[in-house]
């Protein structure tokens, strides 16, 4: 297959959220309460909520500059590409990339909202939720139909509230929640703690697939306070398998088989090996720890349950069969700093050399639309829907990189603060 | 390859400390300072240090059990097989299962020795690690040559003379040094500190391999306090890859050109992943974190320092060739529960269907002869070393499981408690 024929769903994109989001969405009670964009004397631009701060409007969104530059966190709108926060230049940045589907989670909220359900205001906490979520879907996502993969945050604090949530979205369309990969470690209870069942009802009702970004328990890999940064980046995809294994082995799995759970980021070269781990813990362990699969073996139930998720990941791909095919989606990550764009179809055949098209496709999009009961084929033919029909819709469109101020910055994950480094580049 | 013709060394297995291991071994002022076994009331055994009591004697020593009690941990050494502290049975199991060589780490005093680090007075301290270590050295490798690679516990607390150890064992044939996943974690410096350049110096001047055990950091992958043991014990192996990913990124490599580390009970299955995530970190990174490998990746790198261990690894052994053949060396794990013996030879081949004889036998003894200096056939030929060969002299030896009490029981892991549980098999 070449690049041209593609056709890309990226399960894995992120937006930064546009400072107007929030007009004529809250009550008039709330207007005054509603997180707002700061321009502050230093230049940067922050979001405010409920007494908290969040110093950068982007986390990580660099896409479009040089690798020089991946560390220097923008702190204004003005130092993005447009793509990160505007939909209208987003759509553009994805057809030139050649991407025809994404799933954008948030940022300044964190992937599990956190910051909105520490709200004291319960109520407050709600009505940001829900417009956040209906911006998302509405304005967002609905500005290009089949375009986007739409995605809800959760209401972290109620369970009860959360499943009426999930049902509220998923009338209109939207069939992905992003959730914490560990509560407990949100000061939740654990996914081990029935406090949680009505929320897994409601996504087994809707048929919402449980969406896990990596890094989204507010628990970082860090080794060590002066580990280098290169030691927390090659770590946190596989820190997903801490999820993976405490809802495989949890009562989810046993209570809610037709739970659907999305390892966002979290590649899938170690999931052959980790699968060969759940099978070898259940047979070697099991007569003592009491776990019970029936006449299935770990491995088998984790691929009823879970998607996997690469950007690059020639070994993952190689060993596709011994995941699942059916349970591998591709995705982009624009606009982090471990993206593929502006040319993700290309990247992604580099690890897909002597692959048969019938397997790309499941992995570019077929498993995509499935599990999110996406379908874009409703807004445009297959034809107009690879690589080469989107760039060629906006040809001449500059992806180049480009440059910004360089110097001190602040390394951010998820709304956590790692510290102030300095660009080694220019240091 | 039968079975009955593979030679068998294991990179990993373990001792429970006799109880009198440091007769006559001590300063005639610290004698009553030692480490001691006490019997209690309650039929367990434990060992007592500095205050300290250690409850269980051996952590996990559950060979020769069924399956439904490997979580009764023993508490007493009538209740463990004797291979587990008698040299003699040891030997006799270790050729019963067909096992030519052995390392053993050790068990009360934790894999790193912290146990004896925290000791006020660091003369007695050193007593009792050089204490440990003669005995390790002279007495329980001493007594069958060529069936053991000695290693030797670090001086935790000083550099200088941690050095200084490692001189010293190295002079009596010792080249394998026991150390932590990551001081850091333990309090110490971590590994990008010029804290413990001492030691490096050391050990690359003596040949002496790091060997770094899972679990050696003292931090657990603990999801949540309800989580099933379960997911700790999927989780635990793959959890040294922040150990490989904080020593590849760091200055240790880059320093000491010569340094080598083994990744004790870590797997294999996951390291052709963890290559090309490093390799990919560096390109998308180096340029803003200042990594420089000059005209190598990271992977060839890790080539160059890391040998990584397993007990029963399919894709391990299928992706062989993406670890790095001579980065690989097979382990037995007795007496713990994830132990393949008594039919280690049967479970390596199940791993190693198709595999030539040349890439088995790098992998079940030719890379750790190789790696820690390792020569055991200065004391009986390739004939008389094989599966087939060592079981005939044993012949006739009991290796059936048999039960013993079973209960409420703790579960410990390197010395840290993890809580009571029941055993589900009985409860």
């Amino acid at each position: 297959m070449n690049a041209e024929d593609l056709i890309l769903i990226s399960v894995d994109d992120h937006l930064v959220e546009p400072p107007n989001m929030f007009e004529g969405r809250l009550p008039a009670r709330f207007a005054d309460l509603a997180p707002k964009v700061l321009h502050r004397e230093d230049g940067s631009d922050v979001w405010t909520f409920n007494g908290s701060i969040i110093p950068n409007v982007g986390l990580n969104a660099v896409a479009g500059r040089p690798k020089e530059e991946y560390g220097v966190e923008p702190t204004a709108f003005d130092e993005m590409r447009p793509g990160c926060y505007d939909i209208h230049e987003r759509v553009k940045d994805m057809s030139a990339g050649g991407v025809l589907g994404s799933m954008c989670f948030p940022s300044f909220p964190g992937f599990a909202a956190r910051l909105f359900a520490a709200a004291d205001d319960k109520d407050l906490a709600l009505s940001v939720v829900q417009a956040y979520n209906d911006w998302h879907i509405d304005e967002w996502c609905g500005a290009y139909p089949g375009r986007f993969i739409p995605m809800a945050l959760p209401v972290l604090w109620d369970p009860e509230l959360a499943a009426a949530e999930v049902h509220r979205v998923a009338a209109k369309g939207c069939h992905s929640l992003t959730f914490t990969e560990n509560p407990a470690a949100l000061g939740y209870p654990s996914f081990h703690d029935a406090h949680w069942d009505p929320l897994w009802n409601a996504l087994v009702d809707t048929d919402t697939v449980m969406s896990i970004h990596l890094g989204s328990s507010g628990r970082l890999t860090l080794t060590a306070p002066d580990a280098p940064m290169d030691v927390l980046i090659t770590l946190q995809p596989m820190n997903i398998c801490q999820a993976a294994a405490d809802l495989l082995w949890s009562r989810v799995i046993k209570d809610f088989p037709d739970i659907k759970i999305a390892l966002s980021e979290g590649g899938t070269g170690w999931i052959p090996y980790f699968l060969e781990r759940i099978d070898r813990t259940y047979d070697m362990h099991h007569l003592w720890t009491g776990q019970n699969f029936g006449d299935k073996l770990p491995s088998e139930v984790f691929r009823e349950h879970f998607l996997t998720c690469f950007i690059e990941d020639p070994v993952g791909v190689e060993l596709r069969h011994k995941i699942g095919i059916d349970n591998i989606a591709w995705e982009c990550d624009y606009p982090h700093s471990d993206s593929s764009w502006p040319w993700p179809g290309e990247e992604l055949l580099k690890s897909a050399a002597g692959v048969p098209d019938e397997d790309i496709n499941k992995m570019s999009y077929e498993n995509a639309c499935r599990w999110y009961s996406f379908d874009p084929f409703a807004h445009r033919s297959k034809e107009q829907s690879t690589v080469g029909a989107l760039r060629a819709e906006v040809a001449g469109r500059d992806v180049e990189t480009r440059s910004f101020d360089k110097g001190r910055f602040e390394i951010k994950h998820d709304g956590i603060s790692l510290g102030e480094m300095t660009s080694k580049a220019t240091a």
